[in-house]
């Protein structure tokens, strides 16, 4: 790892912002280059180069196993990747010694690079002529912006794929024994986020019309929404009862899972001490998971 | 693939019925041994074996490079593989040549062996020491009847592994540029079956409830059912000009897609001949499969 070259975009290596006064220096960590300098270096500069291609990639789930075939081989034939906090060190350790490693996403929906800074930095690569892979954790079009970087790529005229990855709303029910669809109890399954963007015109999810729905109901990292959500998934007429459980670093060693009810996962969860990343799964099916926690058996599982 | 075992498990080559009273000599077909004789061998006659694992494993959309590492290496080192017609040739070959291969499933919602049938396979073949592969197209838990089977192998004490996939969905939106959520237009995803068991007591999905989310959804081989689905998610609240796209073989060489609204895709899909295995995309974001369709262009596209 050592060899790498890890470029940290607006962030130093404490995750503090480059707008706090005390980082006016700079943003540079370890060796490599700030963002700053390097948009100044911008198209032009390169006229002769080919333009590389841009793979937005999902990581999958965080088990370096659950890599797709795809994305293992982009990995190994970087030139540069671009990733974030939910991509295991595992999953970057695959890559050769000499890739360029740009660090764009902080934990715990803090500070992070603004996506408009990472867009640019996907085609000023490109356009350096380098094959770029931009890692994401789980799926690139599940609440990862991919999005978002695709129609920059595409207004820029740049060479792009997008590679599907595990999300982890299957890796984590997988792992926990949860059928997400069932022929005797679900034949539909929904995958929320838990963290709505403020800025979002329309931000709020109307959790009340999903708690009318007969399916099964998947949200992404929405630990310290969860009380809020499952009151108002209770309110739309979800009944108390239905069971709910929560899986956190699904698929890895860190895996742990706790089953409850709609009506006390919240707290169950919280005196539990269970964070993001974690997947909540609300629906019958969740009650499965007593039978057919298979993964649980092998690791910790937390005491009910 | 000439050294492979091929089990027909109750049917024959060309998928007619064991029950058919054409069919009563052996099912088997090229060499192999019939389910039915199989069942009788069944645990007692293998007392001093250790019990073998049984993997259920997401195969993915199609493409062979779009299995996890672990799928792979899996299907490399079982010893008798089960599957349906989901599961692409390409993927089987992945086999080393003495495995055992059992056909589980026929294509079109025709005949297929009965689920019951397909967990006592499962049983029977772990119990003789094997290292059983159920293959399912996508992921084992979102439209596979993963569920099912994991309980049967619970109940037996049978051990067993779920392995998730990349379900048809997100391969299906990722090849065709559609960003399932995003920031600017959808904050839940939602996936549905087209093809409801009608053996299922409330076997109807309230389509019309879907109708009013602000979410986007993804509907599983709909497409013999499609009419009616698009007209009751407008009855439900949907509006008329809402996007809707058809990829069919995503991922694959055979790959189409096509871009329509809610109001008209079923009757412009069955006009350019789409059929199944197919994944129905509606909200918002299938409009930016103009923007964002990498692959048909790399690919066959169907004309609009």
């Amino acid at each position: 790892m050592s060899n790498f070259e890890d470029i940290n975009l607006g962030l130093d290596v404490n995750g503090s912002s480059r707008n706090d006064p005390r980082n006016q220096g700079p943003a540079v960590t370890r060796r490599g280059i700030s963002c700053a300098e390097d948009i100044s270096l911008a198209a032009s500069s390169h006229p002769e180069v080919t333009i590389g291609t841009v793979y937005l990639v999902g990581a999958g789930p965080g088990a370096v196993d659950l890599l797709t075939l795809k994305a293992h081989r982009l990995i190994q034939q970087a030139d540069s990747i671009v990733y974030d906090y939910l991509v295991a060190p595992q999953i970057l350790a695959l890559a050769s010694a000499n890739v360029e490693r740009v660090f764009v996403g902080k934990k715990g929906g803090g500070f992070c690079c603004p996506q408009t800074r990472i867009e640019e930095t996907l085609i000023r690569l490109a356009r350096e002529g380098k094959r770029v892979i931009r890692l994401k954790g789980g799926d690139p079009f599940i609440f990862g912006r991919g999005g978002e970087e695709a129609e920059a790529l595409a207004s820029a005229g740049i060479p792009f794929e997008i590679v599907p990855g595990v999300t982890s709303a299957l890796a984590a029910a997988a792992y926990a024994g949860i059928p997400l669809t069932h022929r005797a109890h679900s034949s539909a399954v929904v995958f929320l986020t838990g963290h709505e963007d403020p800025n979002k015109p329309d931000s709020a999810i109307a959790w009340e019309q999903y708690g009318r729905l007969d399916a099964t109901l998947c949200v992404y990292v929405g630990m310290k929404n969860l009380e809020t959500i499952t009151r108002r998934l209770q309110a739309g007429g979800l009944a108390r009862e239905t069971p709910a459980a929560v899986i956190q670093c699904a698929t890895t060693a860190g895996h742990r899972q706790l089953i409850s009810t709609v009506e006390n996962i919240a707290l169950d969860s919280e005196h539990a001490g269970f964070g993001a990343p974690a997947i909540v799964v609300i629906g019958e099916v969740a009650a499965l998971s007593d039978k057919l926690a298979w993964f649980a058996a092998q690791a910790e599982v937390v005491p009910q």
